[in-house]
């Protein structure tokens, strides 16, 4: 049996701020902060340590596994940080107020944007600052991989073969691995591994800076997970 | 004509006490974590970016990248640690406080072992908790290459193949790469890039987390180098 380890970044200043983030690279909150430290001081009593960890390109992410492997005395573990790893790109909604938009475009159309996982938000265009062909940290996706906007199917769609050509390949030589990513690019990931239908990972809701235990038998099968706390 | 900075770490808790470090993974002090911001700031302010960065396994220099990195809004890089970076291991004088140490073994024994490249410090036994054979992070290790003491002669043969193999290849593609090291590797590396012999690597002095440029021409010889202030 072996364990996975799974953590969406603290609190960000968006989260704080409840606007819709996506790609855009904010920071952690004060209290997101806190968050992570004491994830990390949860894994450290519970006896976690790794021997990999990943994360996305945005420094929430980035941030939140530092300090968690700070406080587990394991920094010197390598860290693969890898824009598959990244939040869902929310398009032009990125920036907007939640309650703003649900003002404009109604209340029933922004869930569907939430959480159905076929529904796209509408797409920024590339003359767009919010497109990531404007970032460097992206100029070695093809114009393909760059998303316009991303409904949670497209998430998933680029997530895997994340998971299955880099971390895969690590949790068969038995390395404890800790993925430090986002609500929806875990979501997406949890209806891969738990096998979620639409209707399920609809109402799947990952709280921020807490660690999610994933058992795993030898075909990497889910034995059964739970919250750390 | 490319660019590549070498960075000392921050001032540890150790040099704040004026003890042999080596491979003793002691955490930066306040004015440690202040001066690798600061150098963060520097590099921003002269229009540095980097496509790669490389620590060594200890967190005095993993921190001072990090923290340099975030300053330049560039925590998103791929960064490489390695043991190969690390400081010189100082053998059974690790833990001993410099001038305990000229007190035990005279002024002259001490300034050899401290400078001259082929004078070892007395070797740890393999039963010593300062053996690197008894940290996890040292597994993949062979026991050739696990050090009982080094000589800087001998901190440069095994600094110089992840040079030579992992961190040339990345500047021959036209990266920007930062090196966050330790007073000693760095010494290695430049003895080697600089083709200092032994006396004249024995003058030289690294200040703890100041910038180093050099400017290298396409066959990766020294143009010229110089602290960034």
């Amino acid at each position: 049996m072996q364990k996975l380890v799974l953590i969406r970044h603290g609190e960000s200043i968006w989260n704080l701020e409840n606007r819709f983030t996506g790609w855009t690279d904010v920071d952690l909150s004060a209290e997101g902060y806190e968050q992570a430290k004491r994830a990390g001081q949860l894994l450290r009593k519970n006896g976690y340590n790794f021997d990999a960890g990943f994360a996305s390109v945005l420094k929430r992410s980035i941030k939140t596994l530092h300090i968690v492997l700070e406080e587990l005395d394991h920094l010197w573990i390598p860290v693969k940080k890898s824009w598959r790893l990244n939040e869902r790109f929310y398009g032009s909604l990125q920036g907007l107020n939640k309650d703003q938009a649900i003002a404009q475009y109604g209340a029933e159309q922004v869930q569907k944007w939430r959480r159905d996982p076929n529904e796209d938000p509408p797409p920024v265009t590339k003359e767009d600052e919010r497109y990531p062909g404007h970032d460097i940290r992206y100029k070695a996706l093809t114009e393909r991989e760059l998303p316009l906007t991303e409904n949670l199917t497209q998430t998933m769609d680029r997530v895997l073969p994340f998971w299955n050509e880099i971390i895969v390949p690590r949790i068969r030589k038995n390395d404890q691995v800790i993925i430090c990513a986002h609500g929806n690019s875990l979501r997406a990931l949890i209806k891969y591994m738990d096998n979620l239908s639409d209707e399920e990972v609809t109402q799947l809701e990952i709280p921020t800076a807490t660690p999610i235990v994933y058992e795993l038998d030898e075909g990497l099968n889910r034995i059964r997970h739970y919250y750390l706390s």
